[in-house]
């Protein structure tokens, strides 16, 4: 039997919608799935480790990689850098691992460009209601940034339609039960196996 | 928010590779499924019921049925018919529905051709061998019959490829997690919720 490629998963959500929660839990919960951690040149948040949550470097090393053309895709937000290394996710792929990327809106659209074999799926927030209040309760950032990226929000909610799969995150254990039954169902698709 | 409309489900699998027990289990552990059943005019194997495996119902009456239009589709095989009754199928979908057909891959590929919202999925067993060596300890066919439905399995494992899915039973519990992985995903597709 021929051996298969890995699947590509690319999981958006706007901020404060628990998407770091779910995508650490859900690869504790999938049999080899791996996540790809992106790089940022901006300061870790508390609680937040370098290499787990975020590979952290400075801008100049950045932007070094990124003449190298080292990244699938980066991106510039409220002046710091992120983007998604390339060379590891193309190796997992090919020796037929699946990978997680955790990513903005606008980073997979431009993945989408790409034209990979990935699954799109897009975590919902109950409400912006809820939403509001999260991004509040995690006091990381100020009243301004938190209304920018309610704003910013909004506007990635209507993109959630040219996402694959579409997951309202009201409960956890039920946002995680669906996005591993995505996983699971994805690797019994007929073209893939 | 628009009251959508419910899925169709279609499974089919050479016999032996543990449909029955698959279905009934799966209906069993999925919220808001619910079992198509079909009519059929051949004896009841033993254990089954009417009205759980199979409408029994008399040759005469089914040829009536047949020529109202009352099948989705309908088939004879070793001198039997089997259909499936339109009506309640199409009642369920359209009240939000979703619906689970157990059916074999000719009736399928009748269906695919109607152009429903279906999704098609097809259990494969681990292998031909262990597929016979059911067929034998279920010892309610000759080995004639035996011989040619695994003529007819060979051809229609062939045909596994025109479905969205395939699950191999190796594990009964494995299969099942795969099935309900699918129907769940199926519901957060984007087109549908």
């Amino acid at each position: 039997m021929m051996k298969k490629r890995g699947i590509l998963f690319i999981i958006s959500a706007p901020s404060g919608s628990g998407k770091t929660t779910l995508c650490a839990r859900l690869v504790e919960s999938v049999d080899s799935l791996y996540r790809s951690i992106s790089m940022t040149t901006r300061a870790p948040r508390p609680g937040e480790k370098d290499g787990m949550d975020y590979i952290f470097i400075e801008k100049p090393e950045f932007i070094k990689r990124q003449k190298k053309n080292e990244f699938l895709e980066w991106a510039k937000f409220f002046g710091e850098y992120y983007g998604t290394p390339k060379k590891h996710i193309l190796h997992m792929l090919k020796r037929g691992s699946d990978v997680l990327l955790s990513i903005d809106v606008q980073g997979a659209m431009k993945i989408k460009r790409l034209k990979l074999d990935a699954v799109y799926m897009f975590i919902l927030p109950p409400s912006i209601a809820m939403l509001k209040e999260r991004l509040i309760n995690r006091s990381t950032d100020s009243k301004e940034a938190i209304c920018e990226r309610l704003n910013i929000a909004k506007k990635e909610i209507l993109c959630s339609q040219k996402y694959d799969y579409v997951i309202i995150n009201n409960r956890l254990e039920s946002a995680l039960d669906n996005l591993r039954a995505i996983i699971i169902a994805e690797r019994c698709k007929t073209g893939r196996s």
